[in-house]
């Protein structure tokens, strides 16, 4: 079974990677960009079929390796 | 307008930060995981509401800046 986990910054944790991003791409010509937040993906093949267990296993993955919850957000979500 | 860019490594080139989070997730006691791969998602807030100009944009800037089209595949998705 795949799934992807996505794990993005908490609104009000600074971003300076993101900010960058937003300045590197002025310099390249694209204006109106707001702003910019970068975040992560992992595309997880896991063995079985049960759905529940698995976004079950993917949450504890996320809780305990994947994501800091102290100032990350995670959303899981099985293809 | 708020889009989502999502990067990804191509089918093929090797991941070895994917490999050590296996191997992690491992030793805290998660089996049954085939493969990890890790990839990067962009969340941007763009001015106006040109859905069509916006996708356009938004493709240059990860062919120009975000992605690097050799090893990595880029999506992008208006929110």
């Amino acid at each position: 079974m795949k799934a992807r986990v996505t794990v993005t910054l908490k609104n009000g944790v600074l971003d300076p990677q993101g900010k960058a991003i937003v300045g590197a791409l002025g310099s390249l010509g694209f204006d109106g960009i707001g702003s910019v937040r970068q975040g992560k993906v992992f595309d997880v093949e896991l063995d079985g079929s049960d759905k529940a267990g698995a976004e079950t296993k993917l949450k504890a993955m996320c809780e305990q390796l994947l994501a800091n919850t102290v100032i990350e957000d995670y959303s899981v979500e099985l293809l």
